[in-house]
């Protein structure tokens, strides 16, 4: 049996192999603050394309940045009920603002007058801003974005699943009405479905929430959920239509053009670094972590092979030359990413630095190809032993074709997999049950639902929810699976992060 | 007299006329949150520029973007003595985890066994991962780099000068020898000096701080000063050598080449939105914001001039192609960027607006110039009422010269102005404090300083502080203006924000 690079496998311990994926790749590792992780360098890289890929649609699409403040009140936290409800439990808490040194251990002193929250999420601040600047229906909409730290405190953390800080952007809109309002719910899901799916290679099942899984606060909560290679269900993004509930908490009030004054129709949608860990729970095998092109901060890292010294500078020449022309191909709408790791450490080590780094494509250029003008190149989709020979100047003109065939390879592979765990023939609850019953029984299941309230409660005894409704409806009729009556709703049901 | 766009002048209240520049550029404001601010998205666009400006050369110094937690435990912060002397007279302290509502009062409950303070900078957050990581030589230098929140509680807020919460980044980094550290120390004053002078276009004196100036924990702070048209100064980034001091704290050891173990040197920098009040204080003027092109978010805006409906399609496309036409052309590096504002509203007041905002070039193409391919020309560095009608297609040739000129024009405004606030024949303590005796007294003061500990302390009479011992010395001798001693040093005296 061959042997992997990581100490674990994601068939013998998934959450372990996990932890390895990140450590390999030097990407995070949690810190002496409890829940809070650092975001290494590798990490914080690939958080940065996801960054920037997503900021330039959420500015196609009309939004502008803007940054508002880390602290929250209370008084203006508690103006949404359901809102306070939500996240009351995990809130980190501002009581005091300067530190006095007492029989040699700080202490805090200096207590504030009204107690301040970290923002869980801005809801509630960007509202009242929005209740000052908005006027007239000229105003409208008023469509906001801000990057971001919020603050949930986290009992169980997991890096970048679940950690007490984590980075992430929230956008907030006002509009003059509903229907506006619910368009732009609805463009924000597809504009991270682009991001999440199109250039992540995630495959996604867009729809929306169920209400017991709204966002407190959303009269429709809509989600891009992803399923990992554990066959669990992750979150990828949520974007909510919060109707008139936070124009009525903080009086967000417009005047219409027949002179009307009326309340806005508010949205929000976020997305967080938590996509970054279902990035490597999608792709990633038993190598290390596999980055989708588009993604990874190096597309093809190039390793010079330096046997005797007297080849060192052509060796480095040729590497550097191929990196130069890479440059100049385009991938996706952007010059190929080449990079050339001039480290002094053995070929082998490098490559398998990059390989669980999940470098797409690492080339290595010896001696003997200075003559030939060849290389040897190794893909990231492949088995890692496997390699070509391709003349250098083969790369450079058909780099692109390769960074696609890996994109597609990738999405193909994390598609056949969510095939092979998904199931349609589950219609009654005791046949639900028995396919989830077991820590290891997980996967997805559509089937119908009736839409009663309460009766996703059963659920919780084997720890599956209602994912979403897919935007996606079969049209056929049959029975709930919850309830057995008549239903022609599809859901989709599943264990998830 | 010609009338102003703004309610003051800065002759008139230059605290006031801050005010109302960033007002009626949109920029931001002060938010409910005491000391907080909310940054409105043109002020927050030209703070991504200098971003990116600044972040490009980070990057290119061979720095890596990473991110630690915002909570640093107090047992943390402890550590380095005179650290947490400098910073716990404004720190911010999370004391719980959850809020309960209680009598219709939402109240702090689940304390926290630790207070954590959220970040006012992160070396000793920094440091204790660095005394992880760092095991040998072959880990050293490691330069590191955050973009970050940060808070340090503030009583007197003045927007993007003062606030409890501020963005900046922060560069921390380990070598094997001290004189490493002070070569990254210089290296990166010298990145801030490229950024803030060359592109943001505030000249500067880069220069040493004096022991009572320097950063809590520092061995060396080297700062950069700008003066502010009130004759104040502004110190613009500061770049620290720490010495041992935070390697003690934290031991933060490796083993040299030799076997040896040994301790690293440590530097620290930064630079906040701050930047945005220098920027703003430099260069605007009784009409409103001034914007250096290279930070400009557009640097020319066209508007089309509608007088007759008729005319609307064909001046419209005449505008798109004109932008289309200059963003094919590039200024210092990038394409230019050209802006059409088609909002409905009249052309005066649109152009009033871009004026406020400190656009560096206003077009306005109307019916007429159809035939002639001509516009209206204004330039942010002329009167407003002074325009030029050049070609169009004489714009998009001369776009980057136009620019180019722009910028000159900024920069030698700036230089002059604090020329003419600057004196060097000041030379015995008298004279000193009778130039700067009343409020208004400001400007910059090139003396003689012996270097004495203490010999400082009588400046705080008239509130002034040594801003820097200049790295340019004039290499003359002469008598201390404090003390009367023999001195060869020069120094920076002025009132500061």
């Amino acid at each position: 049996m061959a042997k992997n690079a990581l100490p674990v496998t994601r068939a013998e311990n998934f959450a372990n192999w996990y932890q390895e994926v990140i450590k390999a790749a030097d990407m995070a590792e949690h810190s002496g603050v409890r829940g809070c992780m650092v975001i290494k360098p590798w990490g914080y890289k690939i958080w940065e394309r996801i960054q920037r890929l997503l900021d330039n649609r959420i500015q196609e699409t009309g939004h502008d940045n803007c940054y508002f403040p880390l602290f929250i009140p209370l008084s203006l936290i508690q103006k949404e009920a359901s809102h306070v409800e939500g996240f009351a439990k995990e809130m980190a808490v501002v009581t005091h603002h300067r530190l006095v040194m007492e029989e040699g251990q700080l202490k805090p002193a200096a207590p504030l007058e009204e107690p301040l929250v970290v923002r869980p999420t801005s809801e509630t601040m960007i509202g009242e801003a929005f209740a000052r600047w908005i006027e007239s229906y000229r105003d409208l909409p008023l469509k906001l974005n801000q990057w971001a730290n919020v603050v949930r405190w986290e009992m169980r953390p997991r890096l970048f699943l679940r950690t007490s800080e984590f980075l992430w952007q929230e956008g907030h809109t006002a509009h003059a009405t509903a229907e506006d309002a619910m368009d732009e719910t609805k463009t924000m899901l597809e504009v991270y479905r682009q991001v999440v799916e199109d250039m992540m290679r995630i495959p996604l099942i867009p729809g929306e929430k169920s209400p017991g899984e709204r966002f407190p606060g959303a009269v429709e909560t809509h989600t891009i959920e992803a399923m990992m290679q554990d066959g669990r269900a992750l979150q990828a993004g949520t974007s909510h239509y919060l109707g008139q509930n936070f124009a009525k908490a903080a009086n967000i009030a417009f005047q219409d053009e027949t002179g009307q004054q009326k309340l806005v129709h508010t949205t929000s949608w976020g997305a967080s670094t938590r996509l970054v860990g279902g990035l490597i729970m999608t792709h990633s095998d038993d190598d290390g972590l596999r980055l989708p092109p588009i993604i990874a901060p190096h597309q093809i890292v190039i390793l010079p092979i330096i046997r005797d010294e007297s080849a060192r500078g052509p060796v480095m020449e040729a590497c550097q030359k191929l990196a130069g022309q890479l440059g100049q191909q385009r991938f996706a709408g952007e010059p190929v990413r080449a990079f050339v790791d001039t480290r002094e450490d053995s070929a082998a080590n490098k490559r398998w630095a990059w390989i669980k780094k999940g470098v797409p494509i690492i080339c290595e250029i010896g001696p003997r190809d200075l003559e030939n003008g060849t290389l040897a190149l190794f893909r990231r989709d492949l088995a890692p032993n496997e390699k070509s020979f391709p003349k250098q100047e083969d790369l450079v003109a058909q780099a692109a074709a390769y960074l696609g065939e890996i994109d597609q390879a990738l999405f193909d592979q994390a598609n056949a997999f969510r095939k092979a765990q998904s199931r349609d023939d589950i219609t009654d609850f005791a046949d639900l049950k028995a396919h989830f019953a077991g820590e290891n029984k997980t996967g997805f299941v559509r089937a119908k639902w009736c839409g009663d309230p309460g009766s996703e409660g059963g659920l919780d005894e084997f720890g599956v929810t209602i994912r979403c409704i897919p935007h996606e409806q079969s049209g056929t009729a049959g029975k709930c699976v919850l309830t057995g009556k008549d239903a022609t709703t599809d859901v989709i049901l599943a264990k998830a992060y």
